[in-house]
């Protein structure tokens, strides 16, 4: 998985059909001391993320693998809200720490 | 899901014959202000996209869960037409305004 | 997919029993502007493609998804042959013009 | 599979119901002589992994094919730990060496 | 598939159990002139390749599709041992002359 904050949305009428009702959300991918790294990916959201949260991105066939997404043409999704991660003893980033 | 660009169209008379009859488009891959980053995917259309249209191209195996690529040797999909996406509060692009 | 150009072959006695039989093309992966990027990758052939042809590669799972790939461990494929691509108004390249 | 060293934890409370009870590791992966390359991955220990432990790290659906991460929406698992290696007849790192 | 060498060994007692007395090699990337790329991947051997010899490598969930890997938790697999490639008219590589 990769870590990213999400940082706003796409919106698209004219989709797939088993894609009716998914939200994508674009994710900002994180390195580890929680800064942009330039990368982003739009992901299908699982958990009810919002904007300016920080996430787990799962990519690949792993991305169908969640109620939201099961069987439909979505290669990320959104499967965790990061409360969060310590690398080396440190704590990087933490919840309303932001 | 990365976000493109319909540039142009692929012709090929010999294919495998699953693919017979799909489109295959030539999509200009996007950073989050709606501009080339050099990079691109040629991707079989599954909802009517035309070229200049903006859209979403899933990959790997999650580009066959669409009608149109279903059990076929298609590696990217374009699963989704583009109205609009914004990120931290600012609408980045929108139809027509392209 | 990825557009390439057939460069060579690469030739294998011992291989995993599966793969009996099938033929591994050395591709060379394109840019818009049919120029080598520096990129390869081996690929085995499901259409017939020739040494100097233009091919779509798929990869990934999508990869098994032909008569000549179905279940083996290969991870590309070339399923189709290139007859020309335009891209914003312009042929790009057609064949027999290589 | 890359070759990581476990470097921390991530922290997720809300997350998809099947992931419940699994470790989330901030693994960084490694070059061949045992050098941090810059790049991580967060992959669900298999093992029992702990921090500052050598590992190899598996991807893509593969990372589905323990008993940790079946039909869980995970793109990487921890599904070794290394003792050592070689490269050209010389051994590059050892545990306990680290 | 990638061309790489066959460089060294890495040596795991705690693994997955699915992974018993399967033999990790490790593999330096080659470019189309056999020179090291600086590459390099973790790969499951499924022909009886000898450190020294140039391989083919599958990735992703092809490389489960051999007697060696099948529902294993690997993402790289050596699929065939090469004997020679080449590329625009020119043999790049043959066995023995190494």
């Amino acid at each position: 998985m990769q870590i990213g904050r999400v940082a706003g949305t796409v919106v698209s009428t004219a989709k797939e059909a088993t894609l009716e009702g998914r939200k994508f959300l674009v994710v900002r991918i994180l390195d580890l001391d929680a800064k942009d790294t330039g990368a982003y990916v739009v992901a299908v959201d699982a958990v009810g993320a919002g904007v300016g949260e920080v996430v787990l991105v799962a990519s690949g066939s792993s991305a169908r693998m969640t109620e939201a997404t099961k069987d439909r043409p979505s290669d990320a999704v959104i499967m965790a809200i990061v409360d969060s991660w310590d690398v080396e003893g440190q704590t990087k980033w933490r919840k309303h720490d932001g």
